[in-house]
């Protein structure tokens, strides 16, 4: 389960400078980009994200062409893989927080296997609760920057075997998202998802779910939610770029049946999570 | 102003593995040193916060004894430098947030020089406050973690020239802290500092301050402080471990007289600052 190739800056390494602001701050943001017969997934919607990342913490974003060239050098021939692609400031060029304006962004590119198990869609997932809760900071809201240690620790409370996922409500009460994962509510048919202006990282699969439900003419309604509509959901799901739409089955043992807007809604990303390699 | 010295697991390198999870997730701690005349000061109480980081998230503490060493090593013959130390995880064994438990915790040693103005401790800084707001979350409160966008965000909003500080607020309105120093408020002779038990980083200059204080039969309150009290405050000086106290002479303009408490704290630590390199 680790990566077989790496780029730094476009040369295959396995190392980085260790003044690099990545590992001084988690000064940047990242991709994970689901490739299949040799095509990055939705890779302009991860592009897009990325520039919006860099902008909000004023980094200079890479080359594009480079990423994509690199992004589908390593996809090429591969039946699965993940492509994760790191952005960072770069190297700091003075000691302390304030960026000097003279980083050089370093990119890094790192292909995994992506394997997975395709029964947790059909059947479902065990979720919980998780303890650690999301700090809210508008700022950071949305991008999927560096700084993921409420995740970490949110995956390391319980065993993996005793949940796929954990949910995370932020310091003020609002349901955001699962540790990689957004998430959705159902109840008497209408779908509902956490705005993220305070906190979360806003997936590309929940984008795309978005924007194919609005076509569809059953649109999700973006609000905030609380613990009490958690609680009145009929059915939940999460999303994202791997792992496209997982049914949740358990919450901390209280069971749920799969709300049939679920599997229609898996029904509608079929079609575009083969095809869709353009966006 | 960068490092001519850095250590990674005791051997000399420029280099750290692109796996390793410091970089994908901030997943580690960091103290900063400072040390004169060959002397790491502080350190007892630096390695203790850095332990206590560990435990917080984790992560299997370095030996202890060899971070001392590398330390000494590195302070050896020097007049005045600062030694950076950062604590991650390790690179990952495994794709994702959780941790396997199997990691190698990764130490990382830099040495920069210490150059600094001693007329700001005599005359006083500017300060500004920060828009960024600090998250808040419990399970990372006080200790000095990687996660650093909120104060690497905050350093950038204003030019360097404008102020030498900014005073940062909480999500919820609680004053926290500066972006690299602890905040203390003046007020008939009074002296009180945010709790640090929502964010923010328990400095070590703070608590050797707290305990020197205290011994002097003077206590500091530490308490939730909000707007009101900042704007109610007669003073303000601000902490960190190389620079010791710091008087704010203006904070966004507004002016203030040092506080004769102030300079009487200042002349409590100059003693402590000479010759406390035993903790």
């Amino acid at each position: 389960m680790s990566a077989d190739i790496v780029l730094v800056d476009g040369i295959a390494a396995a190392q980085l400078s260790v003044f690099d602001r990545g590992l001084h701050y988690g000064d940047g943001v990242f991709e994970t980009i689901a490739c299949h017969s040799g095509r990055p997934r939705f890779l302009p919607l991860h592009l897009e994200r990325l520039v919006a990342g860099c902008a909000r913490l004023g980094i200079r974003p890479p080359a594009l062409e480079s990423v994509r060239a690199e992004i589908e050098q390593l996809a090429g021939m591969q039946a699965r893989v993940l492509i994760k692609l790191i952005v960072t400031r770069g190297a700091a060029t003075a000691r302390g927080y304030a960026p000097r304006g003279d980083e050089r962004t370093t990119r890094i590119l790192l292909r995994y296997p992506w394997d997975e198990d395709p029964s947790l869609a059909r059947e479902g997932i065990r979720a919980r609760i998780a303890q650690v809760k999301l700090g809210e900071s508008s700022q950071l809201a949305g991008i999927k920057h560096l700084n993921r240690l409420e995740q970490v620790l949110a995956r390391s409370e319980a065993d993996p075997s005793q949940a796929h996922e954990a949910l995370m409500f932020s310091s003020s009460g609002r349901l955001i998202s699962g540790t990689m994962s957004n998430v959705f509510l159902v109840r008497d048919n209408h779908v509902t998802t956490p705005r993220l202006d305070v906190c979360g990282v806003a997936g590309v699969m929940r984008r795309v779910l978005l924007r194919e439900a609005e076509r569809a003419g059953a649109p999700i309604e973006e609000r905030t939610l609380r613990r009490e509509d958690l609680d009145a959901a009929q059915g939940i799901f999460l999303t994202n770029a791997r792992i496209g739409i997982w049914p949740v089955r358990s919450l901390d043992g209280r069971a749920f049946t799969e709300a049939p807007v679920t599997r229609a809604l898996q029904e509608l990303l079929r079609p575009v999570l083969q095809e869709a390699h353009d966006g």
